[in-house]
């Protein structure tokens, strides 16, 4: 399949999928979702997105009606009827359908499971990246991956329409997070990180990145940042499930960073490599 | 019909009724609703619900495919094939559909329209509710009735496992609103009520109660009010759409309100009658 779309067991091409018109994404974007990618039809740190789905799951009190195992199961098995093994792999659930009622749904079921997979390229991690900043202005609940996502989409057409590929967003001076990144500095041979709060996502590539400094001998401060000490960093990391370790050349139309090449490269190089073992 | 589903044109009951899996609902939450309440097949204020939903998606950049007076004329046709004239008329536009892509779509496509409407009663005027508070957590969009509304959710479904009817949302001290309605005070013969800013949305309801106090001659004062002034106010009013002007007896277990009956009472009073007459 090209472009293939899965609801509850149900499964085609995207064009020719629907889905009731009463699910709670529906009325309330009310649902949570992970996403990776595929290489050689392997799913990428798939048991770390699996956790990361039932824990977003959990603290919204969606019920999920599949194990974990059952889960990989199915998303395995939607893989395998793509036409390529190299895939954007996306998944969500939602909490039910119905009449619109902000209540949970009263009929004890479970989430719906949805799937979306197709083909899709990573970033090349060794082009250089523009930014854009922005207040950030989301809910309180930024480390659950939820539907909620009408701010990142605004941040992220802004950035398009400036020839920009992400925006920063900052509360006040300290920088979270970017709209659909993790953002880290590198200054004076340290990665700095803002902490995994209710600010940010707990970024997968953000750990495998910090797991990557440890192994480099880079040592990892989890501290925030301010968007005056990103702006005056060595280097300028943004991190995703499709861009694994980028690097910012231009933020606000301000020439930033490439003054630690070196560290980058080993930092991206270890990223790539990370990929393709987990994917071989 | 019973429960009428709308969906760009095609329309019938809510089960039967689905959508395309790549509504950008379905990924992003990335739209805005309105919604009031129709009697005798007349539904109520209905211009300033749909000025309210042309701001909403201008706001978000949300382009609408039709007029405002087509708009109408879609709602109007739709509720007359209901089995009843009293019902719960709500309406959303959605950004469009495809391969999921936080940047807008790139295809010119104008908005996708949504109808549901379903028999429901206004809420009792006349009895009083019980409510709790709760830290307001949102994003600072407020103002804008969109589709993302998990922690308006959320608050719904505590303020009802404690057998209350509504959660009222503070930003420290401050009362903002409640999970899916606006509140006010009475105290000493004043209806205080928080400016509409970017914590609040500008209640069509609200707007009617202000009206209703100054044809009754009781002073408004648009301040923003704390918990404090809130539990120790003469009446806690809660108003929306479908709870015209409802009074709290009770919040967070403790008992409040029930000093200024008589003034409550007119302004209920006026809220029915209003209503009678804007859909008589």
């Amino acid at each position: 399949m090209k472009n293939l779309a899965y609801y509850n067991g149900q499964y085609g091409e995207l064009e020719e999928m629907t889905i009731p018109f009463g699910d709670r994404v529906s009325f309330f974007g009310d649902g949570v979702y992970d996403a990776t990618y595929s290489r050689n039809y392997k799913i990428f740190a798939l048991d770390e997105h699996i956790d990361r789905l039932y824990n977003s799951a959990g603290l919204l009190r969606i019920e999920i009606a599949q194990t974990k195992e059952e889960m990989k199961t199915i998303l395995n098995e939607m893989l395998s009827k793509m036409d390529t093994g190299s895939n954007f792999v996306y998944w969500q659930v939602t909490r039910g359908a119905g009449v619109r009622n902000h209540i949970f749904p009263q009929d004890g079921s479970k989430a719906n499971l949805w799937i979306n997979i197709y083909h899709k390229d990573l970033v090349d991690t060794y082009k250089k990246v523009k930014l854009i900043t922005k207040e950030d202005t989301r809910f309180l609940h930024c480390n659950i991956k939820t539907l909620n996502l009408i701010p990142a989409v605004i941040a992220s057409q802004e950035a398009h329409e400036q020839g920009c590929q992400e925006t920063v967003l900052h509360r006040g001076d300290r920088v979270t997070e970017c709209a659909h990144s993790n953002v880290h500095i590198l200054k004076n041979g340290v990665l700095v990180t803002a902490p995994t709060d209710h600010l940010i996502l707990p970024g997968i590539s953000r750990a495998h990145l910090i797991k990557g400094c440890k192994k480099l001998g880079i040592p990892v401060d989890e501290t925030p940042f301010t968007v005056k000490e990103m702006m005056e960093a060595d280097e300028i990391i943004v991190t995703s499930s499709g861009s694994l370790c980028l690097a910012a050349e231009m933020i606000d139309g301000q020439p930033v960073g490439g003054k630690d090449p070196v560290r980058l490269k080993m930092l991206q190089d270890e990223a790539v490599r990370d990929f393709e073992e987990g994917t071989a």
